[in-house]
């Protein structure tokens, strides 16, 4: 009778072959998120081709679809911003940065080197460095996790560093965004696009910080259900369209954003609870699922050289850049390389710019999927090489709270 | 860049404006859903026109607000499922029960009659008496919070009444919708329809009490975040898409039974909160806006007396219907009279029902706007009313648990 049927079936079927994937990974010792998207290149149009499904067919029903992932990119990345702990990454300190900073240098670099050489155009060519910039907070998290190392020296600073690493990889983006070839008006410089950045999380901050706390006790105190949340939401989405009409801050810049001035509040934890339920029970998983439907296979036609290299280069790079700079920060050489390795996993971030880049018409369908399969392919190796390098290491912090 | 920034603010708006009118109507003693909906009819038509702002106009957002206005529906009556409690149900009985029917059936029966002798056709008729029937657990029970009452006997027995109301409430839509005239194939006659949702029901019921329990237990201990939130997710929008694909059930009857199996089982109440979050933190201020931007008080047009008629008869008929049937199932004369107060109020089953008409083309604009009038009404009525029954009445469970 509502006419929604089909959608709530899609949807059904969308979050049950997610979890589904997850778990097959996980039960083979690797990070839920490869299953996930592995099932969603299976449901894609790379094998099985859901979408053109006579039951599935209707365009509204693909673009709710489509903009439920979207709200999970927003919630996730305001999600990710919640769990920035500023504390922990600054006790950290300098090993975390410059590590960070280093594994985001070489990889840029280097990513757009290989993609100029193998001739793709200057912008898409920064835009693939972009991508290979930004390490995944939850998978090495997670792999840290099951290994039992998520409190140890270099548990610490992996993740610290990852945060940094966030924050790097969205300033990179804001910058790469920036610069984009609009399809009207003069074309900003890359300066522009820096300061423009730079005034956003400056004015967010500014007005941020001294009021946010002040009404989310008023959010809370409101004779309304789940007024802390609601309010939690609002300023996500209303940070998200900001960044965005500011002119050229990705929407997922201003919800990470947000994400981080409610990091700092008291009401922090109450949040994350809710936002992860909304995020990994509903909308991720659409998310998930989207990108392998967004990712064709056989849209790589002969790319298939330059999607090994570049896989290549992404674990490389970010290994002896983040390691290279660890060690420059003060660590052993041990700690330097183990602290590389639990870097390399690139996951929703890198998913997320990609996808940006895709609606941009920035990359094309081809690196769109040599980009979901780069991804694939650091997810799958972090949790092995990180469970070599830390063989024989002791338990230093058994009872880590698991993000589950 | 992604294409939905403007989906980004509106819904940011909806929300903001949705537990703004919430907060203010509950500030004057009011239930927040009468803020809520009293809100969507100023942003909608009938005053600010919100839908016809540049910003928001492209159709692409108007279906995606639409769809999740209806997942907010699916998703609150999986949480009025959940929140059905069997046990305490069957412990006040047989006054619950008779209170329940006859606050079904002298509403039904009355709108009935009244819509007919006002010209209006059979079936839209029979419709009208529906949207009467069910009273609102949730703004019942906020009230008998407000007032400490959620405990006293005549409080049980409402709970446990407007649950039953619940019930028959949706049996009554069932067999209203599945006696519609439908575009195609032969009319199916009401007895036709009732067996279906007695086989749905008994079907559902079989499969899904052997099952829920054992894969509940499973989803928990998967290794995936959310993995019970999800398989709750999944389980509810499978069910909403069976009960309308089985041809003739309304897909809210479908997660409403998903709901009640799940409120069997022993996580019923990390799902509750979950379901709760994500269901009045994001889904359903969408929906109740999203009532309200439907609501065009300019369709009345001279369909005003009707309007007026409509409201008074509701809520005479659940007052005297309720009260008479608890009087009969054993209760005194005073206590019948509170339970018969405590009924009065309609809120979201009598919405979704309108809801469903609207969408099916049952009921018109006009109709429809009348039946929200209608609930705006009732839900302004009971909280004063029951504050007179009670007054003086003892506390005898002050420490009720709040569902906020």
């Amino acid at each position: 009778m509502t006419g929604a049927a089909d959608l709530f079936l899609l949807l059904a079927v969308i979050i049950a072959a997610s979890k589904t994937g997850g778990s097959l990974a996980a039960r083979i010792g690797q990070p839920a998120v490869f299953g996930e998207l592995a099932m969603g290149i299976i449901l894609g149009p790379t094998v099985l081709g859901l979408q053109s499904w006579p039951v599935f067919a209707a365009p509204a029903i693909h673009e709710t679809v489509a903009a439920l992932a979207q709200l999970g990119m927003i919630f996730l990345m305001f999600l990710a911003g919640l769990e920035t702990d500023l504390a922990a990454m600054l006790r950290v300190g300098l090993v975390a940065v410059v590590g960070a900073v280093g594994g985001v240098i070489l990889p840029v670099l280097a990513g757009y080197w290989v993609s100029r050489t193998f001739g793709y155009g200057l912008y898409e060519s920064w835009f693939i460095g972009v991508v290979l910039a930004a390490t995944s907070v939850s998978i090495t998290a997670q792999t840290l996790i099951e290994l039992g190392q998520l409190r140890s020296l270099e548990g610490t600073a992996i993740l610290a560093a990852a945060v940094v690493d966030d924050v790097l990889g969205l300033l990179a983006l804001a910058a790469v965004v920036a610069m984009a070839p609009s399809g009207s008006g003069a074309e900003p410089g890359i300066w522009v696009g820096l300061v423009r950045v730079a005034a956003f999380f400056g004015a967010v901050a500014l007005v941020g910080w001294v009021g946010v706390e002040r009404v989310a006790h008023l959010a809370l105190r409101l004779p309304v259900r789940e007024g802390l949340f609601a309010f939690g939401a609002v300023v996500a989405l209303f940070f998200a369209w900001l960044a965005e009409a500011w002119g050229g801050v990705a929407a997922i810049t201003g919800s990470y954003v947000a994400g981080v001035l409610f990091s700092q509040s008291s009401h922090r934890h109450q949040l994350e609870e809710r936002f992860h339920a909304v995020s990994y029970g509903f909308l991720v998983p659409v998310f998930f699922i989207s990108v392998g439907l967004d990712a064709d296979a056989r849209a790589i036609g002969d790319g298939w050289i330059f999607g090994i290299t570049i896989a290549v280069v992404a674990i490389l790079t970010k290994f002896l850049g983040a390691g290279l700079g660890a060690k420059i920060g003060g660590f052993q050489w041990l700690q330097a390389w183990r602290f590389g390795i639990g870097m390399i996993s690139r996951g929703e971030v890198a998913l997320i710019v990609a996808n940006i880049g895709l609606a941009a018409g920035v990359i094309g369908a081809s690196v769109f999927t040599i980009m979901v399969l780069m991804t694939l392919v650091t997810t799958l190796a972090t949790p092995v090489l990180l469970r070599l390098v830390f063989r024989g290491a002791g338990i230093p912090g058994a009872s880590g709270r698991a993000p589950v």
